[in-house]
């Protein structure tokens, strides 16, 4: 199943696609949880109840994807956990290591953005606005102390981020904090594809950035340092992850800052995310 | 005035002391925000309702401020922002340079724990686990690119907070996440003190870290690298600040870690965070 947030009359709701051009409005189809994305993943039950819903769906609550305003996938999170350096082709374009332990950071709610909506040029660094193309995680069951073998059981489904990042403002001080939190800066997107239409893990996916049609990233996520299973197991000995967390992987080799000579996105560009499998993330770059 | 959150029938509620001895249940006295301090920070008249109900609190809503089970002060903010080695001699005694900038982390909010309730010992860590006496900035307005002169407007109030620390975890990869992340290791409380008590931008405020009665932090807010208006200042600059976020503002030295030899806490220990004209955040110290 595909999963995503729309805006409807000024307010957030979910849609099920049902297919290539057509989605179940899930309000519409009196499904009782279809305005948060958190709230719907909290529902034990909401795999089998959407899948009923796909089914069963009444002629009115049926609607054509075209024109659909999407809003952030996950818009409010609990916490949006991002792996640095996990390929090893983007740890050496950076001139780091091969860690031996990923390294995590946070991105807040207020960074996000929705597909097709635009991404934002700071007014501080107008010239250092980089793409950063990652498989996104998103969280289905309340998970701590996961194992290898357990691991992907909390997963609910995968989607596609643009993890855009501030390039000065990520080496000020010794945290990258600043330069992955501007305002509008991380797009979410667009839908989240249930893990039973995925192999385990979301293992062996193309993922490309593509800026104005040029491929400047192009990768496959066989290529994890750290799985999405050790991802897990790592954090969970740290933290309790819950339904609607979002966990980023890491982008492999070709960002802007590394290129040379270096490519950032400005206002006017658009800047495509896709994964095998999942979609297209597309966003046009707008000055804030 | 002094407001905290406290659990009633396994329901967060908010409290307004109106005397060393007693409290004001909002709840009880008819505010009809009184569940939750990011909803209450949200309204835009919240300062003047409680003054009113200060004055005129039926008797039936005022209640003895012994035995009151505290909630973490504010459990659900959009965001929770750290400032690292924010005081000259907390920066000299883990060997790092006096920086030029602030460096910021970001904690979530499944890391926080309540005054008066265990903060927990990592299984995987158990000699690890360090005290920071901090000082609490709480957000009571949406702000962005605020200005030197303006800066303080956004702030509701102060509390105390302890940055529980796993300093082994800290130092896994580049970034201090993981460490800065553990369940239940930030203690948070145990009031919010309304900035108009207290010098602005919480300046010269002395603050302790007390292990088992021992005096083991010593400093003052005067000693800031950087102070609460300059952080806002450069926080805005990138993010937008929302009612009830959290800016926790740096530890002076005397950490555990840096001390010969270290110092960590431990099961059955008593922490206690003690801020000058704020109060008393004390947590007893248990395994996970």
């Amino acid at each position: 199943m595909r999963i995503f947030t729309f805006e409807k009359a000024g307010k957030s709701t979910i849609g099920l696609l049902k297919n290539e051009q057509e989605y179940i409005d899930l309000e519409l189809a009196g499904y009782a949880h279809a305005n948060d994305m958190v709230e719907l993943l909290s529902q034990a039950d909401w795999e089998t109840s959407l899948a009923e819903i796909q089914k069963n769906a009444p002629a009115a609550s049926i609607k054509p994807l075209a024109g659909t305003k999407y809003d952030i996938l996950v818009a409010n999170p609990s916490k949006i956990i991002c792996v640095g350096l996990n390929y090893a082709d983007h740890a050496k374009e950076g001139g780091h290591a091969i860690p031996d332990h990923p390294s995590f950071f946070i991105r807040v709610n207020s960074s996000q953005v929705a597909h097709n909506q635009p991404m934002l040029v700071p007014k501080q660094s107008s010239e250092r606005f980089d793409y950063e193309a990652e498989l996104a995680v998103v969280i289905g069951k309340t998970a701590r102390h996961l194992t290898a073998e357990n691991a992907l059981d909390c997963v609910a489904g995968y989607s596609c981020y643009n993890d855009g990042s501030v390039r000065d403002f990520q080496r000020k001080g010794t945290q990258w904090t600043l330069g992955k939190n501007f305002d509008k800066t991380g797009s979410f997107g667009p839908w989240l594809v249930t893990k039973d239409e995925l192999p385990a893990g979301g293992d062996g996916l193309k993922i490309q950035a593509r800026l104005n049609g040029q491929v400047l990233q192009d990768g496959n996520t066989s290529n994890f340092l750290f799985s999405v299973s050790q991802v897990l197991v790592i954090l969970t000995e740290v933290m309790t992850l819950e339904p609607g967390d979002v966990i980023i992987t890491g982008t492999p080799a070709g960002v802007g800052y590394a290129r040379k000579p270096p490519i950032f996105m400005k206002e006017g560009d658009v800047c495509e995310i896709e994964i095998e499998k999942i979609g297209i993330l597309s966003n046009p770059i707008a000055n804030a």
